[in-house]
């Protein structure tokens, strides 16, 4: 299982090869460059730039080495929603805690969970970039933080390395999980991100209809809520009950209820 | 375990940072500086380079980023025998299998091995420059072969990635071998049992009187709220919010919309 030569098993590689890796706003194009090579050698193929601020650059193409075949095929996206909207769920790599943050976990926990997942639809790791990380707001989109554990004093890794850990944490999980079936490769698939996303939206209407959220002074409410959507992993079915049952409380509402009564 | 701030035992820090990174003949800079880098983020601390091509370099210097005393204490030596000479055990890593090498281990495995014989001497982790790597007289020197597991179609690891998975095990078994349980393996807080089961009738309450849920036949709906309210893992903050919300949403539904507004 540690040689080189014993690969996962095809079912395995291709899980492996659809995690999606996400650079938010990367400034070094060498580092997207090193980013697509350390994906490479791990068996993974899909990579999302976020607006790059240097790309295509002939630096992230040295950098790159054999791979600029997967460099060449990365597709560059407006926003983080836009780089995650159709996967099942989404890790942000974060170095600091967070406030309100989703739960956190370290790499070697994460990648077994995250290959299952990715058994029934795509998944990604998001990066920010090597200045400012992800927002709070960024991080609190996502079902999973991640933190690499590093040193009290010093624990700035270089983006491409931080790619190299997680990439090399997801190889190792599906040479595990091509060895013996894993239990979570039987949980059920997540509704999309996107879909979360909206009913999100749908729940902060009737709550301000409601008069309990106030749109001039919002607080943290909706942060919270999305915070607890994304850990409860909603399935498909759950979806359309909840996004039913705000469509039914919104009417009722409207109407009153001893009008319709 | 898998919280930055929860670093290991002082012992188990000293046994660390005396992991020493040897690069045998590196070519370019920018590597050398990587690999102090991802070194120092790990808490390894001891560099020798022996004859890179071109050092110091402010190439160096500038990958290094917030390792440059790190890097600026490496060593330079004539020989791999000179770096190593006062080593108790010394691991290469290779990328290709070779013929009479020392017995072969994955990074996972070298780790605690090295960290355990690190507490009564130096160690060394011996990496191959960039284009020829060890040669087999090099390698059969060494008492263990360490084999990153790559793809099969494209193994070639940058080399301060593969010092950055290698220092990343060596943390991890650090960490480990550091048994104090950490507050961070504490999971938040979940609200009582008993509340969930008064969440989930008071949400029934309402998806009833906004007509969604029919008592007289309700099919499996509670079970599947249930399920996904217990797989949320609701906070004790989280559950005050979504009762206020609820409350809030009953209040507007008796009364309407139009005659509050």
């Amino acid at each position: 299982m540690d040689s080189p030569s014993d690969g996962p098993s095809p079912e395995t590689a291709r899980a492996l090869a659809s995690v999606r890796v996400v650079l938010h706003a990367p400034r070094h194009p060498g580092n997207i460059g090193a980013a697509a090579r350390a994906m490479k050698t791990m068996g993974l193929a899909d990579l999302r730039l976020v607006r790059p601020e240097r790309y295509p650059d002939p630096e992230a193409e040295r950098r790159a080495s054999g791979a600029r075949d997967l460099l060449a095929a990365a597709r560059v996206c407006d926003d983080l929603e836009a780089a995650v909207a159709d996967c099942r769920t989404v890790a942000a790599i974060a170095a600091r805690p967070r406030d309100l943050a989703p739960p956190s976990l370290s790499p070697r926990e994460i990648a077994p969970r995250l290959l299952a997942d990715a058994a029934s639809g795509p998944v990604a790791l998001v990066f920010g970039g090597e200045t400012n990380g992800l927002s709070r707001a960024e991080v609190g989109r996502c079902d999973w933080l991640v933190r690499i554990p590093t040193d009290a004093v010093y624990g700035s890794l270089n983006l491409a390395a931080a790619v190299q850990v997680l990439c090399y944490e997801m190889r190792l999980a599906a040479l595990a999980a091509s060895v013996a079936p894993s239990p979570a490769s039987i949980a059920e698939p997540r509704a999309a991100h996107a879909e979360v996303v909206r009913l999100l939206e749908e729940a902060r209407g009737v709550l301000q209809e409601a008069g309990f959220l106030d749109p001039a002074r919002p607080g943290r409410l909706a942060e919270r809520l999305e915070r607890l959507a994304r850990r409860a992993a909603i399935e498909p079915g759950e979806m359309a009950i909840l996004r039913g049952a705000i469509a039914a409380v919104r009417v009722r509402m409207a109407n009153g209820r001893e009008k319709v009564d």
